[in-house]
C-alpha cells in the first residue's frame, strides 16, 4: 500500500517533480514526462519509451546515456495519453526520428499508436518496437500478443546502443526488435499491491501461496502453487525460460545469455540474491555464460511482493549493447569500474582451524567431561530458545532464543570434534567459545564466546584439573565478559546472574564442596539472581522506551545463562556418578 | 516477511554467495564477508564496515571504489563476529592501516572492538568512527551513544574518499568523525518485518499510525502519531533535523547539505519522490542549497515500511567527498555523466490550449446543450465509480471507475470553459475529448477521446444542429472507436453498446423523431445490449483466464457507457423542455 501521499488524484504528478528533484544531473521535466537533461545529438533516434506509473524505475529511472532518451509517465498503472506520449518525443525528436518501445498492453498499444500517428503527420520519422517478454501471458504461437514486463530493459539498452552509435532509425528498429525476440520472462508474485488513496489491495495472493505468471498491474496467473523454496522458484524460472529458448540460439556450450533477476517491490535484496545463487548454478550446470547479470528492481508492480527472471540470449551486437555504459538514474554501468586484475574469491570461513595436538590421557578425560557439559547446555538452550525469544521480544529484537541457539550448537560440534582429536580441556572451551562466537554473532555471541576462550585459557590442558582450577577458570571467564560488555550488578544483563555464579562457585569450592556439588550451588545462586532480574530497569545505552516495556520481565541473557549453569551441573553430577 | 528461501540458518549466507555472483565484477569472497574485487593500492588506508544482514545494500552494496574496502557480514540484524572483522580487515590492510567503521550497536561495538585489538597486537595500525546519526535515540548532550542509520553512507563515502587521496590514517579518521559529527537521521516506520523463518513479525505499527524514530531492527520509536500526509511528515523531518543542526555550520543562506531521503523496505520509489518533493521545497524555503540529493534505499530494515531523511552539512572538503565518484555494487556516481549545457526544465501540461474564437449565438447555445450533456454524464460517472470499479475488478484491474471519473471531470470541466468562451458544440466536444483522453490516460480514455473528438469534428460550429448532424456526429464517434480499438461487436467491449446506440439513434432519426426523445430510444437499446455483454466472453488478447472470471458479468466500459448516454439523453430532455 502507499502510506503517506498528499492526493492520490495527484500522487504520480508529485511523484514525478520530485524524481526531477531528485536527479537534476540526469533528468528534466518535458511536457507529458522526462527527457535526458542534455539535447539529443543532431542525427541521432531518440528512444523513447513509457507506461503507467508504479512501476518505478521503469519508466522515469530509465532515462539517460546509455538507456532511453526520454519517458511519458502515465498515471499509476495508466498509459500515458497520446497527448503526452507526443509531447515527449516532441522533446527529444531530431531529424534522424524516433524509436517508440513500451511493454505490449492495450492502453499503451492504443495511445503510443495515435502518438505515432500524429508525430508522421508532422514528418517526424517514427517507429514503433513493443516488448513482449513475458511467456506466460499468451503461447509460443501467439508471442506478439504477450505483454512486457522486465524485459523492457533489454530492448531499450539495444535501441540506446544502436542509436548512440549513429544507427538509422531502421537499423535501430532492427535492432530493437532482434533483442525482443531474444527476451525471455516469467514472474511470480506472493502478495498483492494497493494503488494509491485505494482502501483495498488490487488483488491478493492466498497466505503461503505463490501467482504464476501474474502481470504486472495484478492481471490474473495462469497457476496458483504452494510457495516454493528459493531453489524451487529457480528451478521453475530456468526450466520455463528454457523450455522457450529462441529457434536461432545455441542451446547449451557457446550460448552466452543476460539476465535479469528483477524484484517486483516488496521482496528485499538478500533474498533476491538467495534465489540468483541458485539461478546462476542451474543455468551454469546446463552450460550457459551469464553476462553482467542484474539483481535488483527493474519493472515493480507498486509494492507487490513478486519475483521475475528474464533470460537474454546474446550475439557479438546485443552483447556489446547489454555490456555498454549507461548512467540513468536507476541504472548506472561503467563508471569508475575496477581496474587492475581481479583477484581470486575467497569464501572460505574466517575461523581457521588449526589440528589439535592430542594430549595426554588424564587431559583428554577432562575435555570429554567438558563437551559433555557443553552439550548439555546445547541441549537445554534448544529447548528454551522459542521461550527466550519471546522474553526477549518483549524489550529487544527477540532474537535472542535463535542466537544462543545458533552459537550453543556450534560450540558442542566444536567441542566433540576437539575431543575427538584428543584435546584437553582447555583446548576444548577455547575452541568451543571461538565457534560460538563466529556462529552466533551478536553482543551475546561475543561475550559467550570470550567467556569460555578466557576459561579454556586459563584452564590449560593439564589432566584432571582441581575445583580450584575450574573457579579460577570461570573467574577468569566473568572478569573478561565484564571486561567487554562494561555491565555492571544491577544493569539487568547477564552479569546479574553470572557474578553470583561465579562467587558462589568459589565459596562452595573453599568449603572443599565437589565439583559437581559447588556447581550445582552456584548455579541455583544465578537462577534465583536471573529470577530477580525482573525487579531491574535496563541498563544505559538501550534505548529509553525499553525501560517501560521490560518492567517486570527478567533479563533473557540472564536466564539462559542460569539455565545453561544448571545443565551443566547436571552433566557434571552424572559424570561423577558414573565415575564412582 | 521473507517469501523464499532454502534454509533460515543459512539465509545470510546464501545472500552472500548469490550476492557475489551477480557482482563479480565489483567483489569478490573474502574470510567473513566481502571486499572490492582488486588489491587496495599499497599505502592506502582500508576502509572496512560492516553489520548485521538484513539492511541491504548496507554492507554488502556498499563496496567497491569511492566506497567501502571490505564489509563485514553478519547474520541477519546479528553483528558480524570479531574473527569475521579481523579476517575481512585482513583481507584488504596494507601498511597504512586499517579505519573500521559501523553504526554504534553494542554487538557491533564489541565484535569489531575485539577484531581492532586483534588487529593491533598482529601490529596493523588500526582506528574507529562509529556512526551516531539517529537523534531520535538519545539526547545532543548524548549524541556519541546515538546509533546509526543511514548516515553510514555519509561517513563510509568521506572515509574512502580521504583514503583514496592517499591521507595517512590519522587524517582519514579525522575526516570521518568530522563527517559524522555533522550529519544527523530521523527514521519513522508504517509497518514492521519478519525475521527470514520466522512465523510473526519482529514488530507491528498499528493500521493507520506511524511509529517516529523507530530503529532499523525495530527498535521502538519515541513516538507513535497517526499517518501523515506526504507533507506533513516532511516537515517533521526537516524541523526535527534543522533543530539538531551542529553548532559550527551556517545557519542558512550559505549553508550547503547533502541529503538522503531512505526507504526502508516496503515504501514504493513513487512515493519517497512525493515525499522528497516536499522535503527539497521546504530546505530549500530555509535557504539551504541542496547538493547531490540521494533518493532511494540505502539502509534498510529488512521489508520494514518506513522512511528515514539524513542532512549532511557540507564543508569545502566533505562536499569534495559526498560528489566524488563511485562504484559499488549498489552505488554509482560519476559514470559516464552527461555531458553539454543542461536544458531547461519543462514541466508545462502537454495539451496545449488555444484560444476560441467566439462563435455565432446559435451556435454558443448549442455548445451551451453539449456542455450540459457532458456535465450529465460526469455525475452518474461520479455516483457509480465505485460500482464501475468492482465490476472491472472481477476481470481486469479495477480501475474503469477511476480512470472514467478522472476523463468525465475533465472533460466537463474543459467544455465548461470553451461554452465560457463562446464556443460552438464542435469545439466543446473536440476539446471535452482531448481532455478526457489525456486526465484519464489509459484504453477507454484514449476511446472515449477519440470518439467525442470525432463527433465534435463531424458536428462542426454551425448553429443549433440538426437531429440527423448529431446522428452523424455519433456514426463518426462509432467508426472511431472501432477503427481505433479494433473491437467488433460480440467481443465484449464498448463497441458492444456503441453500436446499437448509433444504430438507434440514427433509425430515430430517420423516422423523424426529435432529438432528445430519439437519444432516450437510443441508451434504452445501449443499456440492454450492455446487460446482455454479461453472456459474452472476452475477446481476443486479453489474458486468457480473464475469460473464466468474467462469465455472467457484463462488460464495464458498455454499462459506463449506456449510463453515460441515459444521463446524456436526460440533459437532452431538460434541455428540451426549458427551451418549449
Amino acid at each position: 500500500m502507499s502510506y503517506v501521499l498528499n492526493d492520490a488524484e495527484r500522487f504520480a504528478d508529485e511523484a514525478t517533480t520530485g524524481f526531477v528533484a531528485a536527479h537534476r544531473d540526469v533528468v528534466r521535466h518535458v511536457p507529458g514526462g522526462v527527457a535526458r537533461a542534455t539535447a539529443t545529438p543532431p542525427g541521432e533516434v531518440a528512444v523513447v519509451v513509457g507506461g503507467g506509473s508504479g512501476h518505478y524505475p521503469a519508466f522515469a529511472g530509465l532515462v539517460g546515456p546509455g538507456l532511453a532518451h526520454a519517458a511519458a509517465l502515465g498515471n499509476v498503472f495508466a498509459s500515458p495519453s497520446a497527448q503526452q506520449v507526443h509531447g515527449v518525443a516532441r522533446s527529444v525528436a531530431t531529424e534522424a526520428g524516433v524509436l517508440l518501445s513500451y511493454g505490449n498492453y492495450a492502453g499503451d498499444v492504443l495511445n503510443f499508436g495515435l502518438a505515432e500517428k500524429r508525430l508522421r503527420d508532422e514528418g517526424v520519422p517514427v517507429r514503433t518496437v513493443r516488448v513482449t517478454d513475458d511467456v506466460s501471458s499468451a503461447g509460443p504461437d501467439e508471442r506478439h500478443s504477450r505483454r512486457g514486463i522486465a524485459g523492457d530493459l533489454v530492448v531499450f539498452r539495444t535501441a540506446a546502443w544502436a542509436a548512440e552509435r549513429g544507427l538509422p532509425l531502421d537499423d535501430v528498429t532492427d535492432l530493437a526488435f532482434r533483442a525482443n525476440d531474444r527476451t525471455r520472462s516469467l514472474g511470480v508474485a506472493f502478495s498483492g499491491c494497493t494503488l494509491p488513496g485505494a482502501a483495498e489491495p488490487l488483488f491478493t495472493v492466498p497466505d503461503g501461496q505463490m501467482g504464476v505468471g501474474i502481470g504486472i498491474h495484478g492481471e490474473p496467473g495462469i497457476d496458483t502453487r504452494p510457495l516454493p523454496t528459493a531453489r524451487e522458484l529457480a528451478v521453475l524460472f530456468v526450466e520455463t525460460l528454457l523450455g522457450e529458448r529462441p529457434d536461432d540460439v545455441p542451446a547449451a556450450e557457446g550460448a552466452r545469455v543476460g539476465v535479469i533477476l528483477n524484484g517486483l517491490g516488496s521482496v528485499k535484496g538478500e533474498e533476491l540474491f538467495v534465489v540468483y545463487g541458485a539461478v546462476a548454478e542451474l543455468l551454469e550446470a546446463e552450460g550457459l555464460t551469464i553476462v553482467d547479470p542484474e539483481v535488483g528492481e527493474y519493472a515493480t508492480s507498486f509494492e507487490m511482493a513478486g519475483i521475475s527472471l528474464t533470460l537474454f540470449w546474446l550475439d557479438d551486437d546485443l552483447e556489446q549493447a547489454w555490456t555498454s555504459p549507461a548512467y540513468a538514474a536507476a541504472y548506472r554501468k561503467g563508471a569508475v569500474r575496477p581496474s587492475g586484475p581481479r583477484l581470486d574469491d575467497d569464501a572460505r570461513d574466517p575461523v581457521e582451524t588449526e589440528d589439535v595436538a592430542p594430549s595426554a590421557d588424564g587431559s583428554a578425560e577432562a575435555g570429554r567431561i567438558v563437551s559433555a557439559a557443553i552439550a548439555a547446555v546445547r541441549d537445554v538452550i534448544d529447548r528454551d530458545a522459542d521461550e527466550l525469544g519471546r522474553l526477549d521480544a518483549i524489550a529487544g529484537d527477540g532474537d535472542h532464543g535463535i542466537g544462543m541457539q545458533r552459537g550453543a550448537r556450534a560450540a558442542a560440534e566444536a567441542a566433540e570434534d576437539a575431543v575427538e582429536a584428543g584435546a584437553g580441556a582447555g583446548t576444548v572451551l577455547v575452541r568451543a567459545g571461538d565457534a560460538w562466537a563466529h556462529r552466533a554473532g551478536g553482543t551475546s555471541g561475543a561475550l559467550w564466546g570470550a567467556g569460555l576462550r578466557a576459561a579454556g585459557e586459563r584452564l590449560g590442558d593439564g589432566a584432571a584439573p582441581a575445583p580450584a582450577d575450574v573457579a579460577e577458570a570461570v573467574h577468569a571467564a566473568r572478569a573478561t565478559i565484564q571486561g567487554f560488555g562494561g555491565a555492571e550488578i544491577g544493569d539487568k544483563t547477564l552479569v546479574d546472574a553470572l557474578v553470583p555464579f561465579a562467587e558462589a562457585l568459589a565459596a562452595a569450592v573453599e568449603d572443599d564442596d565437589a565439583l559437581a556439588e559447588a556447581w550445582t550451588a552456584a548455579a541455583d545462586a544465578a537462577t534465583e539472581a536471573a529470577r530477580a532480574t525482573a525487579d531491574l530497569a535496563p541498563r544505559l545505552g538501550r534505548a529509553r522506551s525499553h525501560v517501560k516495556r521490560s518492567a517486570g520481565t527478567p533479563d533473557p541473557g540472564a536466564i539462559s545463562f542460569a539455565r545453561a549453569m544448571t545443565a551443566a551441573g547436571d552433566a557434571l553430577a552424572r559424570n561423577h556418578e558414573e565415575g564412582t
